[in-house]
Order: C-alpha cells, then structure tokens, then sequence
C-alpha cells in the first residue's frame, strides 16, 4: 500500500481493493465527500506546484471581488474555522498576494485587499483554475454539469 | 454578519447577502465544495452532540469492517493527510470506540480494531448517520440520487 496520501490526480482511490466500506458506499453525504478529496487533490496535481490550493484559490476570488472583506466575513462564507481562515491569509500574504489594512474603529480587525501583484496574477490565475475545472468535469456533458450542480444544491439545503 | 462559522446546519449561506462569489460560482469543484460543507455542517449539527464528525464515523465504520487496519492505511483510504489521521484516530481512542495494537514486526506501526464498547455503539451509530443521510436528500427522489452519485463519480476520475 502506498506510504503517501498526497500523491495528486489518481492518488486517492475511490473504491480501494481488498477494502470493504460498509455503509460509507450507500450514503449520498460519503458520495460528495469522496468526489470534493478527487477534486482537492486534482486541483494539488494541477495548481499545487504555484503555491495555490482550492482554499486559497476561493479566498483570493472573494476578495479580488469583495475588497476590504474582513477575516471573520471570510470564514463565515467559505464555512471555515476562523483557524482555518487565519492559516489561508497568512498564505496568502506570504506570497505577497493580498494585504491586510487595519480597519478604523475596530483595532482587532484586518480588512483584506489584494495586493498589487496579486492584481496581476489574478487573471492568469482564474484561466488556470477554469482549465483546471473544464478538466475535471471533461467527461460530463454541459446538461450533465447542470444537472449535477443542481441536484448538489438540493443536498442539505 | 454572524461571528460564528459553525452555527451548523442552515449556517452555511451557498449565497451570501451582498457578496460577489465571481467565478466560483461557474465552477463545478466550487459546487461540490459547497455541497460538502453543507454535508459536514449537518452532520455536525445532528451527530455532533454524540462526539461524531463525519471523517470519525468514516474511521469506525473502515475500522470495523477492516479489523487491523494501520493508521497509514486509513489516511490512504480517506484521502487525508497522516496527520489528519492520528487527530481522528486519538479522538474515537479517547472516546474509547477503537484500541490500538502494536503490529508483530514492525514496532512504528498499530494496527486498528474496534473497542468492545465500540463494537456495542455501532449499530445505534449506523442508524443515526443512515437517518441522517436520508434528511440531507430528502428533497430528491430514488433516481435522482442515483442520477447525483453516478455523475459525482465522473468528476475528477
């Protein structure tokens, strides 16, 4: 058995031979966990490499489109701990990609903007992604994407 | 905006009021992402009280139909980091659900076997997530979850 988890796009193995999954094979919420770990990881595989994951990929878009999001606003929309966010953030201006400006009146918070060079690469970064998408979803047809993406919005609504 | 992420089901917004989601919004991996959190956030809300997360029950059931199962195993079979592993390992281990044997020859490795408290609970365990699951579709029909299944296992084969 391989010794790695991460090993990207084909790494993880839906159904793993000599492996019984019981009930896990029967439940529609162990069905989207195990296409969201295909997509996380074909997305490593891909855009890994540029220092980018699908969380930190989400975060630049919301702020690239809401400027001066705060922290707290950002974990509540990508439904994260706040830890989680805190971590996305940090690498995200590490890479110099974004900028936390304090926010007047609130000493505690951090406003995020993208950065300059974050500006930059953001277009190149969003066709990346989009290839990457088309990809993932190149066996589905586009009624079939709409399908899908429509029965997924009914699930715990 | 609520200072809370995890207010569990129903407190994850697919669209939050006032905030522009770009691309994400055209992406199929963004719609199986927001699906899943919706998923995770459920659960928790109606497991979680029971000390249950969706990747801990997930462990239990692998473990108890895999009897002797190794931690690296299991981070291969879940599709998560080793270190992600030995959390959810620790966690069923303090709730008594699962022992942790050495392994004959090979002195890093434990082998994992359900408890015998861990063998009692599982069956009212398998019932509540089964319930669970039927709550999370219950606005789709036979077929269409079985439309949604067969669909999800063609992204990112």
């Amino acid at each position: 058995m391989s010794k790695t988890t991460r090993q990207g796009h084909g790494g993880f193995e839906a159904h793993r031979p000599g492996i019984d999954y019981g009930i896990l094979d029967e439940l529609t919420g162990y069905a989207v966990r195990r296409a969201q770990i295909r997509v996380t990881q074909a997305f490593d595989t891909r855009l890994g490499g540029a220092g980018l994951t699908t969380q930190r990929f989400s975060a630049l878009v919301l702020i690239a489109r809401n400027p001066g999001l705060k922290q707290t606003e950002l974990a509540a929309i990508m439904g994260i701990a706040r830890s989680g966010v805190l971590a996305i953030v940090e690498a995200l201006d590490a890479q110099a990609l974004i900028q936390r400006r304090p926010v007047p009146g609130d000493a505690r918070a951090q406003a995020l903007h993208l950065s300059a060079l974050g500006e930059e690469r953001l277009p190149a970064i969003l066709t990346a992604v989009t290839d990457h998408d088309r990809e993932i979803a190149a066996s589905l047809t586009p009624d079939e994407i709409a399908v899908l993406k429509a029965l997924l919005e009914r699930i715990a609504p």
